[in-house]
């Protein structure tokens, strides 16, 4: 919703080498979808903390997103993230299950629970993220309120 | 969409002291669509720079959203956005319209330019707001995964 119907002068712009623009979270978040936070909790729950997890490409997306629109990547998110929310609640997770171990490639163990609310804070992380880059797109057109934003200078 | 159907434990919180919730944010949103957006606007048109715009009250909402469910607020402020926006599509805007200047309280001299872009900032600022309000909710389950989102530290 925040993203239909946008000119790619809002939607490509990103923050500097190696940020993300609103295009770039929306193929970053698809990636997540497609090959991260499923298989991980797939992991946990039929290897545990024997194995650890795929480490996750943060700019895959810059290649997979090429040549396609901003519309037809939100549809794709949209459609996978259906798809991953039926598959989540037909596992039907139990209170315990929640602390069931798994191993970060990097941060070592973490529990289930943890997975899923870093899932949550992921999203709404990049919703900020868009909101804010979008913002610094209009910061010379304020000219003097910009100081009363300090989102601009994150 | 942002906010639809979520439970208070999620849009109740604040940041601490002198802080919105999400649910604060609406409301704050809704006054600014009473009482500043299109006023200013107005008087910059018709009053030029000879006038000072009233201060804008940001806690007004603290008592305008008192016994107001959250799901009324979110209709409200859709109703009263859509009207602003009709409202301003009907002044005909011309390219040198937004040079004409107005008089802020605090800021002195700004352009008609200055204020149509910051309103669009000012709802991108409150929506990152509700975003990372939203995310720190969730900093206590996300173990060591805190480390990798800056956006809870803000």
């Amino acid at each position: 919703m925040l993203l239909g119907g946008l000119s790619g002068e809002w939607t490509l712009q990103n923050e500097g080498p190696d940020t993300f623009s609103p295009f770039d979270v929306v193929g970053h978040l698809i990636h997540g979808e497609n090959t991260d936070w499923r298989s991980r909790i797939t992991m946990i729950l039929e290897k545990g903390d024997s194995q650890s997890f795929v480490p996750y490409d943060r700019f895959a997306q810059f290649e997979l997103s090429k040549g396609k629109s901003l519309e037809q990547l939100l549809a794709e998110f949209s459609q996978l993230r259906i798809e991953n929310m039926r598959w989540l609640r037909s596992l039907h997770l139990k209170e315990n299950d929640l602390d069931r171990q798994g191993l970060h490639p990097v941060l070592g163990h973490v529990s289930l629970r943890q997975l899923l609310s870093t899932w949550v804070v992921h999203d709404l992380t990049h919703i900020a993220q868009v909101a804010r880059v979008m913002a610094k797109q209009y910061k010379a057109e304020m000219g003097p309120w910009v100081e009363f934003f300090r989102i601009l200078n994150f």
